[in-house]
């Protein structure tokens, strides 16, 4: 038996439609490289206007790297970067932040679910300025979060104004933006919040690989081009990584199949009869689960990972079925 | 009048349809991630039978990401690699060796053609290790050359064995490796020559954007899966790196589709009225051009560049037809 | 009224009168420079007979950079050294391990009075070795710990021998070691421990700045002086780094200072009416106390720090004197 | 019979009696750590006075460290510092620059006599600002040169300031400032020309290790000390770094004896056959001279250094006697 891998991540899914055909179409004639090419122009055009915002775009093929590199933008190798314990840049990047910023430092926040608790937040910034710790320079945020929940403006807005009062950056990993979009964050919001650099995820929105860098604050953007070559995040054939953007962004595909996304994960959240232990606002399901039915889970052939908080994670993305779910629910009710 | 961006690079091209078929029909039904996926595995499977070795094969989406995460697990940062001058590693990647391998230092070679002059490297190999100076602990080839020369593997040993010698590394740059091969270079002669890490180049081959790293010393391979995420080079939807090669290797087109690059190539060189500066082994025209020349060239519509040793470059590729040729040496015929 | 630094730290100290001595000794004549001179010879003898060990020395001019250059020397960017939570390399050093090891991980250990817990060693050593976070490759000790208690050489063996059979690394940082060695701890047990890397602190020990890099794995010795120049610490100077060493060596005094140092911690713990909180074994002491208190204290002219763990510290040295530890012994006591 | 050092470099000599003494007097009682103590205040109002400048002063351990980690402050990872071919930070610092700078670029100019030809450094500034090269952000002086040439104020302004129009920052290495400073260099011009960091050489003018970091703008002092501290050149006993320069500036010995050591080399230029290859402006004299005959001046006991232009390089100090100069003088014109 093969596994299926459908709710183990929301990138194993293929890409849809909408991206591949972009894709395909963006492959006609010979065209200049390394971001100068009409595909990106309109790709970066798409971006602006989805996000209300006049910021310089970016496309680039990792996620990973996408934050690293900004990260290092925002923050020098002896400061630090504020971010949720549980951050994707803090817990599965290899220490891709350290790499591409020379050392820098990442200060851990709590908060349930994957939010910032915003005293948290305050006793980190009320820590002193001493030469033997990493001082925080910038703050890290994440929406959709690692556990499924949706900020919204006003709860970012409240992160951000204590960081920007003290001169620090803030940088926001959108891996999951479409699904907050879809769970009702206002993205045309973003350009008023005070980020300084967005990452807009493509890869687990439905897309081949491929994210969007937005650099709010124009200053940043001096010499961007030759930091992301310099880490290896300027394609050549740039028009591959824009594509994409211009099939879902156009089609209105980046939030609709979000929709999809998140409606499948709340519908699996009906299904389930293990405990739910996040709330269900964009694309994950998060259930209280022993190792033992996590076992049998697997035995039955659904892959799906043990997450950091102990609960086990399910994952919807566009392509997630109704089907598969109510068998991942038939499932998971005769394993209890 | 727009540009024509023909022969500003080879990868101005669009993908050859094997490779878009090839990603196109990767694109189905969910399946794991980060290279543990079937379509990873024919694709490496590929990779080994081209090459007749047994080693690890890695996808990834950037060469210069590539080139300098094989320096960086060749060299220590306060060692150096052995370079030619005006290799891509030394020109064209803004620092790229150095982000990764963390200021480890580039000793330039010179040589005619953008080969290695085996006196030049005997004279670094000569220097004493002092501690002051990065001592050398790798040597970087690229085949073919920049300037569209080719090495054969009686040339690349000769440069090779010294090196081994003293225990230091071998790096090979393959971003036009089909080419290369095209050329008459036995890429089954690889694994014998001394190579620890190859980069074959899917981007200039014809591909959307993908590279593979070949990994010859299995001890090398240990935690490469962890040094590629770190870097942001290991990607969650691998199956689209892998996928092109799959679509290019299985058809023969990797070879073919280059040996029309060479010949285009050729081609030019036999129309251009300019004193043609480097044996035309490759897919690559280098000419003597004055400025003022050139900028008529421009005004004509042609773009491209003037490379490293003061001559204008012109890049054949896959996609590259006799039309488009013969247009350009009759341009270059009325600009003489 | 001027603040009394004598228990704020070890490094207040000004430094013993046998270290001046052989500085001054040493500044005769002159001599070749990065630690080729007569000086340096005859204080790295001096150690390895310390450590009844054929190992190569270097003298530096930093305990943070010593560390930290030892750790890049252990463990590549992508990996992790494992470490008490509240080791100085963790909590103190401002990321220098990130900076000299190109963002090398820290994974946090846990365990009383600043001593790892072998279970939670275990725990960590158990954990899959995954892509996307940074594995372990090596350790990193402190002996005397930062809490004054002290290893012994069987508790040390306990927690490097698990790591070993991994094929993991070892560093033992020393920045008090002669506390340590004072408090019974042999020195020449080092040898067979399994250590790679050690550090031994000069400082500390009353010296002025100088630190020892004892190097036991002879391998890593290859080109350490370029990496140490490349870490700005290869000293041209270098005999005013090593001739402290055969001042304090020579004669003794390296261990004879820090009994004297343990003691003044042992009489303080017991004039001290607040609750000590750790073992006093070398030459700090922990106490528990109020910010109301500490703020008195300080307003008393005794200048000390609230440590990691919420208690207050005393740090006695060589040159900490019996009147002095009465007189804060007098205060603490008004205090309460 | 032992190797005489005495010319094989400024950093051979012992160190001057006025920095030892200083040295010594500052080895009294307890006193905060990190460079907040009143020894460390009292040198830093000196090198102000020095200077006329009211600039922040650090005292450092390393050269190789204090110019790294400036022009890591001066200079992103994918841009690039501007300096003389043979500068230091270019030769003699196994990549330092890059360690510390995260793998900074470093473009060549060239210029005779260790001077930057300002047409070389015109070139520079007008290459085109492209993504796959490190752009320039900042000039690198040195002064006195590696060749014992010497800068005017002027000369200094007309290169700083080109560089300046264009936003970009200036280091100036001072290792041999004091020997600057006594060929008639007006140290307190500095301040006037746009200098951003400035490193002051202590040991090469006489002292222990020590050098001093100044920081004219004082935007780049935020959170210097963190920046020192991560780079292991925060010294816990600063005091010790700072004495040096109470002994020496407060003397006047600083300048007198540089200017001693410049007289020595004007001296042993007069005396040696062999011709003169660069203006002996400082304290160094650079000759020409085969390899036979550096071999026999070897064998004769004294040790010199062939130089990166290939000269023989013979250094004088504040330490170098009359005696010796003619000694060499003899021995030299023994050797014709």
């Amino acid at each position: 038996m093969t596994a299926r891998y459908d709710f183990a991540s929301d990138n194993t899914a293929p890409a849809a439609p909408e991206a591949i055909e972009a894709f395909v179409a963006a492959n006609s004639g010979f065209t200049s490289g390394y971001g100068t090419d009409p595909v990106t122009a309109r790709a970066a055009d798409l971006v602006r206007e989805m996000l209300d915002a006049d910021a310089e775009v970016r496309f680039v093929a990792s996620g990973t790297a996408a934050n690293a590199v900004s990260l290092a933008a925002l923050c020098r190798p002896f400061e630090a970067v504020l971010a949720h314990e549980h951050a994707h840049v803090c817990t599965d990047e290899t220490g891709a932040p350290g790499l591409f910023g020379h050392g820098l430092g990442l200060i851990r926040l709590d908060g349930p679910s994957g939010r910032i608790e915003p005293s948290s937040l305050a006793t980190a910034l009320a820590q002193p300025d001493v030469s033997y710790r990493q001082p925080a320079a910038a703050l890290s945020l994440t929406n959709a979060t690692e556990y499924g929940t949706v900020y919204s403006a006003e709860a970012l807005r409240a992160l951000i104004e204590p960081v920007k009062a003290r001169g620090y950056r803030v940088h926001l990993d959108g891996a999951r933006l479409a699904n907050a979009a879809a769970a009702g964050f206002d993205l045309k919001a973003i350009k008023d919040l005070g980020v300084d650099l967005l990452v807009v995820g493509g890869t687990k929105a439905g897309m081949p690989p491929t994210e969007a860098i937005v650099i709010f604050d124009r200053e940043l953007a001096r010499r961007f081009d030759a930091r992301l070559k310099q880490a290896g995040q300027l394609p050549s054939k740039a028009r591959f990584y824009a594509a994409p953007f211009i099939g879902m962004l156009g089609s209105g595909g980046f939030v609709r199949h979000a929709a999809h996304a998140n409606a499948m994960a709340r519908r699996l959240a009906g299904l389930t009869p293990f405990p739910v232990a996040h709330p269900v606002e964009a694309n994950g399901v998060f259930v209280e689960m022993g190792d033992e039915t996590l076992s049998r889970l697997h035995a039955s052939g659904w892959f799906a990972y043990r997450f950091l908080d102990g609960t086990v994670r399910f994952m919807c993305s566009w392509a997630t079925t109704e089907e598969a779910v109510d068998a991942l629910g038939e499932t998971l009710r005769n394993l209890k």
